[in-house]
């Protein structure tokens, strides 16, 4: 089974292919231009290095949001022209969980931030427990909430937790000024958003057949737009027509 | 502070840029295509992405071994090349201890094995400890030893231990038939070598006055080559001569 993984989330962009449990190929790129111009050249370099037969391809994952709104629609956008193209279903993750995953193996709290900018983080609570075959939990979901919010929680939880994601530039003095528990930041080769991870996850919901059709896939934002705050939803701007 | 890293001790060709604590880019590769095809056109990839300029690099950090003789001679080479061609340092990091740094985070005892024939790994034993930043520790260097040498090792150690690198494949069955203590295997995207590690690593290396001139710099293959098994080493051929 083979799967295309994508995130363009956050400030870094990242692609995959996952073959079974073999990571065929992983790049990521956390440099300031755009991810229109980065992400499809990627894709296309590493499907050219690892000669990808696009007809050998199951589904594409993608990071589905929360996060950066242009960022989530070029990479929505990417993985449903690939899926309407080569007709594959889309395996929709949670950023959120895909950052988390990145500390695969932990037995820490992991604490995923990304800056959300109005004093907001996008955030979740996560860990892993298990055997052999360690069960990745989500144990707060995806949410946008001030970072004094999510740390408090993380307090009242009395658990040694690890924080990663651009928040954690974004928010350290904060975190480290609030948190009242033993924490630790992620390395960072393990800080940002890897497709590999995506691709993990993506697996797991493609082979629980959730994925979804390419003509449905939207990316969740979890907050309104800055567009639609100032001038309301393309329902309300209609309506006031 | 600003490195270039490079491993291409195992399966996976992996490069990376590491500037301060932020992972510029990162391009790995698990692919039939030998090193000497993949790697320099993979620096060449991230370098053109990023619009690396050479001069601002600080030094080149390499995976100096153990690990496939081919595989770190191309990786010496390209590092020594480097090294000559800007003037810089070499930070020279066990292949082990990078394979292990995947995981930094987890509070399990880690153990990288690579597949090194003849029925044995190259391995070693590793934790995190310590608080804010953790404290990566060597507990047993880089060696070469039986499968079932380090398992019992490892088993005498009562402490839940996390296996990866492709010795994980090439040994399964036996990790399952002999480890006592609890165990588990690292996700796909952690299983292999990645540069990010390499860099994370060679940049304490370099930080440390450790790097070596370029001219210095030699692979540590840890056991002698099959032609050397076979005809001898250089000095015996010669005073046989």
């Amino acid at each position: 089974m083979k799967i295309i993984a994508i995130d363009s989330s956050g400030l870094t962009a990242s692609v995959a292919i996952l073959e079974d449990d073999c990571m065929i190929a992983e790049y990521s790129v956390n440099y300031k231009k755009t991810h229109s111009q980065t992400l499809l050249p990627m894709l296309d370099e590493i499907s050219r290095m690892t000669e990808l037969d696009l007809k050998t391809v199951d589904c594409i994952a993608v990071a589905k949001g929360p996060g950066s709104f242009t960022g989530l629609r070029i990479g929505s956008s990417t993985a449903k022209g690939l899926g309407f193209a080569l007709n594959l279903p889309i395996a929709e993750v949670p950023t959120t969980d895909a950052l988390a995953y990145n500390l695969f193996g932990t037995d820490k709290l992991v604490c995923p931030l990304m800056d959300a900018r109005r004093d907001q983080v996008y955030t979740g609570l996560y860990d892993f427990t298990g055997g052999i075959e360690p069960v990745f939990n989500v144990i707060k979901p995806a949410c946008a909430l001030a970072i004094d919010e999510i740390i408090a929680e993380i307090n009242s939880r009395n658990r040694e937790v690890i924080f990663l994601g651009d928040g954690v530039k974004a928010f350290k003095d904060r975190i480290v000024e609030l948190t009242t528990v033993p924490f630790s930041f992620a390395a960072p080769g393990l800080m940002m958003q890897r497709a590999s991870s995506v691709a993990a996850l993506g697996m797991q919901v493609f082979k629980e057949g959730k994925a979804v059709p390419a003509s449905e896939h939207v990316p969740d934002y979890l907050r309104p737009s800055q567009a639609e705050r100032t001038c309301g939803t393309p329902e309300e701007i209609r309506s006031n027509m």
